[in-house]
């Protein structure tokens, strides 16, 4: 028989977030045997965060601003009631510095790394040359910014081509030029260089590999400060708008050799900064090679799949780590086993460009049986705030291959019913119909070009394909 | 990558059970491509289960004799949409060898074992005749019945005290005497001469040996009619009269000697009638020895924890075999991981002696997070009929350890809200809050004392006792 778990200096944790990784973090706490304070907003006070937790508190008005976001109003409950630990979920403080730094001074256990490490790895210059001095590869890109043409000309040998050129005041996608060839650079680095003294005041220029078939992959690690191991990867690369909207574990575009390669250096680089907490090293994967782009000193949406592929249940982990206990586990103890997917149900209404789709809560109906997990905010009667980020449930599925988790998931996205909201049920519907998706054939960029090609009638179809043996 | 797993024979499946059996066994056909027809009562007409089936054939009025134990009716919906097999789930026709043999005889295919294997397995004399023939322990008894004192002294020196005089024409636990020792066999033999006379008609006796504290294990294994494999033990010692309400799988009682020993056995016996399908083996297990009992030739309700401890989906599995395809394990490959607990959900008031409790679910709350499982019949609205048995539902959790899922079900029930009738979710939290059953200590006759001791006070604190970190 294992030896029991048992937390040895948390006993009363502060919920510093909402929705359902407010949910997740109870559980594990509950499950810990720890008490729960949830800080809330007024907006979240009929949440099923508020229903589960031991004590809720209201902390302020709807806008995070005035309390998830409210270091003062925080601390202030965390004092209050008198909790040893906070943990921040993820989004608003989960990577604030200076809300870390506020809860160690108080004395408190902040779950996640030092403040000092979130500074550093947030920061993505700092985090990019704490990779490069780790040894871990990075985007091919230009040393600083360039003045002159001829010194892009100069950096663009190393760098290869298509590449980019950037602005560096530049930002949200503007002052990007795409340059094929070392021929047309000249006159792109000219154009861009206008452009951006125009739009920013600043003409200065970076270069930077374009990789437009490039995935997005990230490798999901725990710390203790000392060591690091690591839980796999996750395959992350249908995005819309930069938001994840479905994810899967493992990566189909890895052989095994690439993802012992990538999680060797995810663990190199974490190591190097003997990274306390669970943590996640994000990658570009292009033509065989990996680049590190950045860390998220966090838990992560998408942390469950890494939870199904190893058994590994990464809130107790958490928790444990911030106790003060070394890590549980050896590399060699975490196995990869099947494959999980995960859909993110939004409150956005995928037929009319995804706009935000508040509302009540009239119907709801979930799947089960076995491999499926339903991680959400959600009950019947629930009134979905406007203030907050779309995303109510993800509907996780486990099974013993990618093909198979596949088809449990078309099966569990057939039995949900979430009713009086619009959502995005049938867009996960369609995608999971589609031929690139089911063989793993996808990029950052192939969910957009789906998206455009996505027609009323090919979504009209869905449901039915989602019960596979369908009678006609 | 794994090999895809595709069914041959089998494309449309005729599921002749209902409640959350027939659910189960439709998720699984839904995941491997197969069209579902579901041949119910009219009672049953609104239920999960034809909601979610391909198609919904309504095969008489509710009472079982005339709908889904009325083999005409079933063969009827069976040939009427010319499907390729039958699963009858368990309970009503499952264990029915002329129900197989029908099915067999419509060219269509069982999805069990054959005809032959059910008739010999479930007669209980010949099932304990097999297991001796096959080397595996049965629990010591007279051979045959009894006639005189003189005979029964004989038999009683090799069974041992103390033991169990019972009526061969008895049954419900009527005309049993427990002895303890040689000196009151003769005249407790007497006495239930004469009462198994009058009561029965029939004075004839037999002995077996009497273990009050033995536990009841059961071996799940899987043959395709050549090779049988096991996916190791569960353990099902709490019981009400005879009826299982929590199990865990792996067993507490074993050590890993003992555990490999029970399920070589149970190997040997499915090997020995070369078993094809699901099944299970039932022994008791009483100071380091186990005694097989009877087994069962169909999938269990309680099959989903040896789904959780093995990753293997039992349901899936039936169906492959019963396309003919040749089991796809070896014995190594499954591996015991974690442990497992269900709790049966029953509309029975436990507070009023287990009252059979109908109605309507008003208030429908599940329990979601890592390592949660839970299937059931149950929606919003859903009207519990009056006709059949109790089980409404089946809350599952896996953890890493037996202390874990202790915890996580402690947690999960603690989130659980079945509104508008009564349930056994508090005797649940009661149990779970028993320092006995959590150390693993109890028998088959545990249960039914521990529930005359089982005051009102204790249960109403239960509720508080699930959320572990409860603020005072």
């Amino acid at each position: 028989m294992t030896q029991p778990i048992v937390l040895k200096n948390i006993r009363r944790l502060l919920v510093a977030n909402r929705g359902e990784i407010a949910v997740r973090i109870i559980r594990a706490a509950r499950e810990m045997g720890v008490q729960t304070v949830l800080a809330h907003s007024r907006a979240d006070r009929h949440s099923l965060a508020c229903q589960l937790a031991d004590l809720a508190v209201e902390i302020g008005p709807a806008p995070a601003s005035k309390s998830y976001l409210d270091i003062n109003a925080v601390m202030h409950a965390a004092r209050t009631h008198a909790v040893d630990a906070v943990h921040p979920g993820y989004g608003f403080l989960a990577e604030n510095a200076e809300f870390a730094r506020a809860v160690e001074a108080a004395g408190m256990i902040f779950v996640g790394p030092t403040a000092q490490t979130i500074a550093q790895m947030g920061d993505k210059a700092r985090a990019r040359a704490t990779a490069q001095a780790a040894g871990v590869a990075t985007v091919p890109g230009s040393k600083g910014a360039l003045d002159h043409v001829a010194a892009a000309i100069d950096a663009a040998k190393d760098i290869g081509y298509p590449l980019m050129i950037k602005a560096v005041a530049g930002g949200g996608g503007r002052g990007i030029r795409v340059v094929d060839s070392a021929s047309a650079l000249p006159a792109a680095f000219a154009a861009a260089q206008r452009e951006a003294q125009s739009a920013f005041g600043d003409g200065q220029l970076y270069l930077e590999r374009f990789m437009p078939q490039a995935r997005h992959l990230e490798v999901q690690i725990l710390g203790d400060g000392q060591r690091v191991i690591h839980c796999y990867e996750r395959e992350c690369s249908l995005q819309r708008r930069r938001q994840k909207i479905m994810e899967e574990a493992p990566s189909p575009a890895l052989n095994d050799r690439q993802r012992s390669s990538l999680c060797q250096a995810a663990v190199q680089l974490a190591q190097s900064v003997a990274y306390r907490g669970a943590g996640t090293l994000e990658f570009l994967f292009d033509q065989g090679e990996f680049y590190f782009i950045e860390m998220n000193t966090r838990i992560q949406v998408e942390h469950p799949i890494s939870e199904m592929i190893t058994g590994i249940d990464l809130l107790r982990e958490m928790l444990l780590i911030a106790d003060g206990q070394p890590l549980r586990w050896q590399q060699q103890d975490i196995q990869l086993r099947g494959a999980a997917i995960e859909c993110r149900i939004n409150a956005e209404d995928p037929r009319q460009d995804f706009r935000p789709s508040p509302g009540t809560i009239l119907n709801l109906q979930l799947p089960g049986g076995p491999g499926v997990r339903f991680d959400s905010m959600l009950f019947q009667g629930y009134v979905i705030p406007p203030y907050y980020d779309s995303m109510l449930a993800k509907l996780i599925v486990w099974d013993e291959s990618r093909e198979r988790a596949l088809s449990r998931m078309r099966r569990a996205l057939g039995e949900l019913h979430i009713g009086g909201i619009a959502h995005t049920q049938s867009l996960h519907q369609a995608l999971l119909a589609d031929a690139d998706v089911c063989a793993g054939r996808y990029h950052t960029r192939f969910l957009e070009q789906w998206l455009t090609h996505w027609q009323d009638g090919e979504a009209a179809a869905s449901p039915a394909a989602s019960h596979e043996g369908g009678l006609a």
